[in-house]
């Protein structure tokens, strides 16, 4: 990412920021997100058509600048319990330049696999880049 | 164990029950034990030679007399982020009798591994005989 660890970091951690990249960009409407060690977030992707997609975990870590380790859950399963691990690292590479590392970890092939089918991987590709757009509108 | 769903439940959810098995039945600190959605928790058990151990985690799920779901760190690593994933299920197998399944998830082998090296095994055997001993007195 083209910004400052600082400000990478903001952007995951301050309500106001994450809103703006976190659903590919998309409207997102936010039940509560108390980012810090011990709390909670519970959001929905609103789309174009009306629907919510609505997502929830808890923060295990919220190390500044350094690293979240959170839970996530996509409540639109037919049952609750398929959840994951993540552990999201921030790493400066120069002055300019943050390195995100995430690691998802599920707890059984059938939730990776069904994570992965679901298109995670474009769908995440997405946030990144409106993350990317909204850090560069900042400088 | 020899005990209803909602005895079994209750003792893990209430801090003044939990407290009583969860360290083996050794003495406990709690810093908090916030057990429901979106809580968290923070203990310490205290050792016969004064040492402390601490623990904590968030709570991503708390299902009334179904499901537990959690994370789980050990705070006396070297560093920190080394965080499991655990799902407890509650399972009434007849009137008196509930089955506790527990999963447990390691980010990567290496954690996995340093789990069970810790001898975690045979801690967990002596916590659930614990808790057997005090769903039996309460009885």
């Amino acid at each position: 990412m083209n910004a400052t660890l600082e400000k990478v970091f903001e952007a995951y951690i301050k309500e106001e920021l994450f809103t703006k990249w976190w659903c590919r960009g998309k409207k997102m409407k936010v039940y509560h997100f108390d980012c810090k060690d011990g709390g909670s977030w519970h959001i929905a992707e609103q789309s174009e058509d009306g629907n919510e997609y609505e997502f929830t975990g808890c923060f295990h870590e919220v190390a500044k600048d350094r690293r979240i380790v959170q839970t996530f859950e996509f409540l639109g399963m037919p049952e609750r319990g398929h959840v994951m691990l993540e552990k999201i690292e921030f790493v400066a590479v120069d002055e300019h330049t943050t390195e995100i590392r995430t690691h998802s970890t599920a707890m059984n092939q059938l939730d990776r696999d069904g994570m992965i089918a679901s298109g995670m991987e474009s769908g995440w590709r997405q946030s990144i880049e409106a993350l990317g757009k909204l850090l560069e509108s900042d400088n």
